[in-house]
Order: C-alpha cells, then structure tokens, then sequence
C-alpha cells in the first residue's frame, strides 16, 4: 500500500525557486574574475538560470547531455548550475588544477557538449582544444566588454548569448533520481573516476547536512565557500544557502590569505569552508598584519586532516568555532562532522582538542562500516584499524561510464580509507588503505609516523611505505628530507620516536633523502615512492 | 540518464537505526500511565521495537496492514510507531478525544486488526468493541502487574505480549512511499477523513523542519512534545528528536500546568511544544505559583493562533522564545514557522509582535498559493484575502479510501484557510473559507471581528456568521455571550468596533444570546450557528 502523498520530486531547480520566492533580496555577492566586486540576488539569479536554461535549450541541449564548467566560485557559475540542471542537462564541474592531459581526459570521457569557463583559462582550452571534439561551443563566463580574442569554437561571451534568451521558461519536468552533477575524483592512480550525482542526492545531502549541529545554516547567515563550486558541489554550500536564504559571498579567483581577509570583513561573512592550507594561509596574512575577524563565527574545514593547532588558534585568538569534516567527491561530499555529542560536549583543553582533530561522526543518512579485509565488522573502540565502508543516498553506486561494481554485498561503498571508531561513534582516519602497514596482522598508519617525524626539528618532510619483510609480511620505511643546513641520523630519530609510539610501529630502518616525489595537487606520491624503493633491502642483522 | 547514486529508501525505521548507532544512551523519559517516571534510551527503544515487530509478525500483521494506537505520549507508544512501521505495517494514531462514534467510525474505516490502548482507555473501548469487528487482538499498553480485568478480544498486556519474542529482527524491506502512518481529520462536517502518510513524507518532512530558523534539535536538546503523537505526528517531534540524537521526554496523561512544569524543570527540557490551551494551563500555574521556568529556552506553538499576550508572556517574563507555526494533518503537519527573516530580524516592540502572531512562511519542501475563487493567483500584499493552497512532498493527495480528488490542476491542495500573506512572504490566516463573510466582492473575516469583539470588557463569548444580503451577497451578523451580570448593547458594542476596524466590515447587527453552540473539541460550531440563524432576517430601514 502506497502513502498518499503529494508527488513533489526533490529537483535542485526548486531550491532556487524558494530562494526566489522567500528570499529574493538576499544577496549573492561574488569577486569577479574581471576584479570588482559584484552584487545580484536570488530573484536575478533565479531570471538569468532560466535565460540560460532556455539559451540551452535553443543549442540543442536536451536531458542528460554534459555541459561543462571550468571556472571560480562567482555568481555566473552558480547559475550555471542551475541553468544547467533546470534544462534537465548536467553541469559537469572541471577542476582547473588538473593537468592539461587529464582535462582533455574528462571532458572527453564526460562527453561534454558546451564547456563554460573563465577568463582565466581560455588560453589554457586554447591549447587543448582540437582535442575535445565532442564540445560544440566555448563560453567565456564574461561580458561583451572583457571578451578576449579567441580560436576557440563558436565561441561567445556569457552576457552576450543568455540576453539572446528571454527568461520566459518552465524548468524540466524530471525524475528526482536523474542526473544533475559530474565530477571527477582525481585519484592518485589510473585516470579520474566521474561521480554522477542525482538532483535527489544534492537535495538530500543538503537537506541532512542543515541540521544545528552540522552545517546549519540560519537566514541571517552570510556564507563563503571557499572551496571550489568544482570540488565536489563546494560541500553542498551552492544549494545550502539559497536553501536556507542565507546570503553567498563567492571569492572568485583569488584564494590568498589578504583577499580572503577582505572579502570577509568588507561582506560580514558569518560562515566560511576551505581546506586548511587556505586557512594556514589567512592565518598567516593575520599575523603578518594583525587583523581581526570581526564577523566570521564558524569555520568548515575538511579536505585532509585539520591540524591541531589551527583548530585551537582559530577559537583561542579570534573566536571562532571549527567544524572540522570529512568526506569524498564520492560522498558528495560529506560524510562527518566532529560536533560535539552530550557524551564528550564537557571536555576541555587537550581532550577537546584530541576530540576535535577526530574526522566525526555521520549525521543521519550516512552509515558507517568499519571492516576487515574480509568485511567482517570491527570494534568500535577507538583503537582497531579497518576499512571505513558507507551507504547513504548521496554514496556513488558507480563511475561514470564505468561497468565495475563499487558496493559490497551489503551495498556499502569502500572509501579506501583506514579509520578507527571510537565508544561514542566518532571516527578517525588513520591511512590510506593502500598506505597502511600491514605488520605481522597489526595495522601501522603511515600518516601517524609522517606526522610524529616532521614534528623532529631537524625534518622538513617524511615519508613512510610498506616494504616486504620475510618474518612480518610488511614493516615500514621511514624517509626523510632534512630541513635545509640540518643532518638527522637515523639513531637520533629512532629516539625521537621510540616514546611517542607503540614499539611494534617504529619504522625497521630510516633513508635520509633530498626530496620526496609529489603529485600535482602537492601531495606525497606514495606510489613514485615505492617504485623508487623497489629494490632496498632491510638491513641484516 | 539517471545519477549513479545509492538506492537507499528513506525509511522511518533508518531514523531509529541511526539513533541506536550514534546516539544509543540519549535518554528517553516518559511520566507513566501507572505513575512514575520511566527512563529508556534510544537503544533500549530500538530493541523493544524490533520485538513488538516480530510479535505483530507472528500475529499475521502483513505490509499495509493498520495497526492502531490510541494512548498518550510515552515511551510505549514511540516504540509501538517504529515496530508497526518496521514490520511494513501502518500506525493509525487515534484521537481519544473524538466521540465513541467517531473512534468506532475510523477505527472501521481504517480497517484496524490491532488496537494498542493505554489503560485509561479500556472502559471506553470496552463499550464498543462490538462495533470493532476488524480488531482481531487488543493490547493493553502495560504489563502483567497492571493489567486489568478486561472483556476485550484475546486481550494481553504489552510487555507480556513483546516478551514473547525476540529482538532478532530484520526491518522490512519498503519502497519509500509505502504507507507509514494514518491520522485522521477531525473535521467540523461530515466524518473524519484519513491521511496516510509515508515513509517518504515523514522522514522528509523531519528533514525540512529541522533547520536551525525552524525546529533545529541539537543533539544537546532535550525535547518534550506536550502536542500528543496522536495529533498529526506529534509535529514530527518522534522523528526529529532519535534523528539528531536529542533526549525525548514525553509526559504521558497529565497535560495540566503543574504536571507540565514540573516535569520541565526535572528533565531539564530546553524545546517544548503544543497547541496555546496548554500553554494557557502552564502560564496561569506559573502565575498563581510564582515558579520559573530554569531550562527551557524554546516553545513551539501552533494548533490555533498563537494570542499575542502569550508570546510576549513567554519571552519577557520567562526568556523563553516562542516558535509560532501552522500547519494541518493533511501537511505531516507543519506548513510555517514564524521565524525572523533577515528583512525583519530588526524589528522591536509592537512592529516585532505583529510579526510574531502571523502564522509565517513555509520550509524548503512546502509551495504557498494565494488564490481568488477561481484559481487565479492574488497579489501577496498582506492585505488580499485568498485561498490558501499547498504543495510539497508531505502535503496529502487523497485521503484513504475514499477516490475524491483533493488536488487541483496545479497539484496544490486547497487548505481551507483564507490568508494574507505580506510583502515578506508571512502568511497570516484570516478565516475559514466557510466561515468568510463574502459582501459584494470584499471579503470579512469573521475571526478577525469574533477577536475584537472579545475585546470588549462586557463580552465572554462572540461568534460572526454571514447571512444573505439583497445587496451584498452577504454582511456579517455578530452574536455575543455577555459576561455574568453584564448587559452589553448593540449600539455600546458597534461604538467599541467602529474605530477598531474598517467600515466596511462592521456588522449589520448584533444578537444578545445565552450560549454559543460548541464541537466536542471546545471551538465553535458555525453550522449550528448557522442552522440557528436560518430564518434571521436582516432589520429594515
């Protein structure tokens, strides 16, 4: 027997539509790629997605086709989004910080039909444009005024092609579990895995993610994302604020630390969301200068691990709360918030401090599994190592244009991270699955060692890899790149880290080296690493 | 082209799933119907859920069978709506203060194969159990120690009955738009019409509604609904308290001020919630006993329309912040909240009370219209009378067993209700449309002069009807209960009005009467009224 209840599918083009109808002054205030500050509102964003939409629809675009982004956090680009998706299209978020190779890579695989992109990187398309032939025209997110000379195909600037339409459009009539989003994960091996995300899921997500406790956005909120509109949804904040009528500042292309000081004094921003070298970079510009943030109440920070001290510093010296979380662009992309239960919510100092550096637990609607190899469940006791296994209504299901299955019998998603659980549910990534040490049937986190290392005054960067151990299966290898004018030996090393650590972690043998290899995002490249440690042998004796 | 996204159904039983996980020790504190206080926790619930489930199973319950509940708020209850809603089968909360006639009527038309009942309940289902021929097993809500001598069919004591299984469990496997609960409405005319909810529409609608401008649990919140779950899913309160892990205190028979504040002050409630007469109760025992209220930060009214004076009651003299909202059964059942947009958060005195008795504007998931006679779309100006229609995933688009369209050509459902709404988005209800006086083309509401006209010191009671005008279509005609021992006059009681009001919507006359006719439930009953005015006619000259 079926509820009888409305048929009202959760479409993205509908929180627009709320926006529009209850909140339609709020503002939308992006730093533009051309350099001034520009204000709109929900009421002009909601018209010019629907001139979009329909300027879409008028170049053949239909349901399900990709239309592609490569560009910064600004209002054009939020409307694309919902120009995009209210045509019943795909906006299809390319991260410029990919290499030229994998761009081409993606926007192929995606099969995009239009790529929309700024100034910024019409020289970089440029170069790499006779190699994407399925896209049919290059939109220069900008006015007829800053429209530069171009080779690109049919290329045309944004103003100039969305005034062609008018906003008289009604949006795709869809199935709540259609298409609406594309974004690839840039693993760090094989090529980038597309995530499809659904106008249900970005609703849903968004939805679960608004409760006080996690994201919680009020009307009076002003918040900035600063994580990219291309990096996994910018954590649901495009969909969250017009949601919730809280007013978006987007900070465009300039992501420094005295840009960001600005542009969140000048706009009152209440609420804002990064990764934390963005943060490690306005905390820098604030000493240098000593600026204060007058406005700023809470911080979001996720992507990799929040360190210690930025938590405490952003609450002791400018009063600011952290969020830290975790998640994935298969995720999309969150799937915790270290919030404080009732359980914990009495801790102080340190013990505060090591609650909050924990990734968090899910909110309603994300499950966790903690497994071993075999899938068996695990302990959650705060110690035990296992695969961090989810299921949720916004977890993938599979890539892309990909046929091999991604979930378990259970229908759980493996994220590939090693994570501990503690007794109040809160959850710890310790490795990656495929970095973690595996000692004798003892799990070693390589993340754990790295971190006690460079916390050596003699260390600039360290390194940890599994190598094959004849009685141990696996024992690490810790290697280490000095700082500059230091020599660290390996014995005083090992008596840096023989009481910080269980003794059956301690690295078997220490390599000092100049560098360590890197991927393009500035990460350890664990697998250049090994292949350039394939033929060390333990020492005997 | 359809996201590659998890199929995970929403489902009410995930809610208590999640509870269990996350939030296993959060206290659940009931106030008894044999007496004392009960503590329980979300994990204890959840594991008593899941026997009642296989008790029901074992009995023969199938999915989409009606399971029905006629009790108070306590632990046995929530427990009862996770176990029938877990073994796929539907909870049918019934009214206890509808008439035995209605009771029989829906417990009948629901088609009802088990009645769970508290044991204030026994004699009066005791009496007409005969007329229940679909109840095939009657559970008293106690257990062995309490269970009464009773005639009921293959009666048993709750615990008794669950003991008789075990926890081990599978939820069934639903669709998420398989029916979940069924409430009827308790309408003015004609028998009780019955909204059947879903899983789909009940957890949605706890997601909507918990946005920090709306309900906003933390899970540090301990939340009492004093509004009963047999009233329109407890506004949601049952979902939304296991979903954000806050404690539930749920306060059994006793709804009068002292029971209610004591029971505040012992659990440390900080969210409250029910209709303005229980507030009235608790207003009045604060006063007469001078006590405070220590932790409560926040109410929630709706049901009617929140007066004036209990709002700032609330917030000046006991700091509590009231909540006012609106809704309906056929809505899960919040359709606003009257919270602060940042338009009006500055506003103070009178201005901010004016705004805080309007009935205010809907959550992401729920669409207002504003509608003439005919459908066409009135101006929101605050001041143009019109229909009030609704939309949304938990809006009701039939009700049960009965194949009448509910549903215009829109897909919106016509509230009933006549509203403003202002230039903000607040909706403010006017009247009933079977109670709006039509005169020649304007619309008066009579709630509008039945308030005024109480307003008068010599006035107990006062009812508007409109009766037929050669001229006007309709006027109004007021009809007043004096006070003892007072005699107001019409001429007294026109001048009161006159500058209270436009000219236009001044009754035509006024009726001295003894009593005003009333509906079981305390409101007045307009089409007696109206049958007792059938042959009034309008004086001349």
């Amino acid at each position: 027997m079926i509820g009888l209840m409305q048929d009202w599918p959760l479409l993205i083009h509908r929180i627009l539509d709320y926006a529009r109808t209850q909140h339609p002054n709020r503002p939308v205030i992006s730093r533009s790629v051309e350099g001034p500050l520009h204000r709109t509102t929900y009421a002009a964003i909601h018209e010019r997605a629907r001139r979009l939409a329909k300027r879409l629809d008028r170049d053949g675009i239909r349901v399900g086709d990709r239309v592609a982004t490569l560009a910064w956090n600004t209002w054009r680009h939020l409307e694309a989004w919902y120009g995009i998706t209210g045509v019943g299209a795909v906006y299809h978020t390319v991260n410029p910080r990919l290499s030229a190779h994998q761009i081409a890579y993606i926007v192929n695989h995606a099969g995009d039909r239009i790529l929309l992109l700024d100034l910024t990187f019409v020289a970089l398309v440029e170069q790499m444009a006779e190699t994407l032939p399925t896209v049919e025209r290059f939109v220069i997110l900008t006015d007829a005024a800053h429209m530069p000379e171009t080779s690109l195909r049919n290329a045309v600037a944004y103003e100039t092609w969305i005034a062609e339409a008018d906003a008289d459009f009604a949006w795709a009539r869809l199935d709540e579990k259609a298409a609406a989003g594309l974004c690839y994960t840039s693993g760090t091996t094989g090529n980038p895995k597309g995530v499809l995300y659904s106008h249900r899921s970005n609703v849903l997500h968004a939805l679960v993610n608004n409760s006080p406790d996690y994201l919680g956005l009020k009307s009076s909120d002003v918040a900035m994302p600063v994580v990219p509109l291309f990096h996994a949804n910018s954590w649901s904040l495009a969909f969250l604020a017009p949601m919730s009528g809280a007013a978006l500042v987007l900070p465009g292309p300039h992501l420094d630390g005295a840009s960001l000081h600005a542009l969140l004094e000048e706009t009152r921003v209440t609420l804002t969301a990064a990764v934390p070298t963005v943060w490690l970079g306005l905390l820098q510009h604030l000493d240098a200068t000593g600026a204060k943030l007058h406005h700023l109440r809470r911080v979001l920070i996720g992507g990799s691990a929040c360190p210690r001290a930025m938590i405490e510093r952003f609450e002791r010296d400018f009063g600011v709360t952290v969020m830290h979380a975790w998640g994935m662009t298969e995720m999309s992309p969150i799937g915790s918030f270290c919030a404080p239960k009732p359980e914990v919510a009495g801790l102080e100092g340190d013990a505060r401090l090591d609650l909050m550096t924990k990734q968090g637990y899910p909110p309603f609607g994300v499950e966790f599994r903690l497994t071993d190899d075999a899938g068996r469940d695990l302990s959650w006791d705060g110690t035990t190592f296992g695969h961090l296994r989810v299921a949720g209504p916004a977890v993938a299901s599979a890539y892309f244009g990909d046929d091999a299955p991604i979930l378990d019998e259970n229908g759980f998603f493996d994220t590939g991270d090693i994570a501990t659980i503690d007794p109040h549910g809160y959850m710890t990534v310790t490795d990656r699955a495929k970095d973690v040490i595996k000692s004798g049937g003892e799990w070693i986190s390589s993340i754990e060692l790295e971190n006690l290392a460079v916390g050596h005054p003699d260390v600039a960067e360290a390194a940890v890899i599994g190598i094959d151990h004849p009685k141990w299966d696996e024992r690490p290898l810790l290697v280490v790149v000095p700082k500059a004018g230091r020599t660290p030996d390996k014995a005083g090393l090992l008596a840096f880290l023989r009481p910080r650590i269980a003794k059956w972690c301690l690295p078997d043998d220490i390599v000092i080296v100049e560098e360590i290899p890197h991927t393009a995002t500035g990460k350890i490249q664990k697998t250049a690493l090994r292949e350039q440690f394939r033929d060390y042998r333990w020492p005997t004796g």
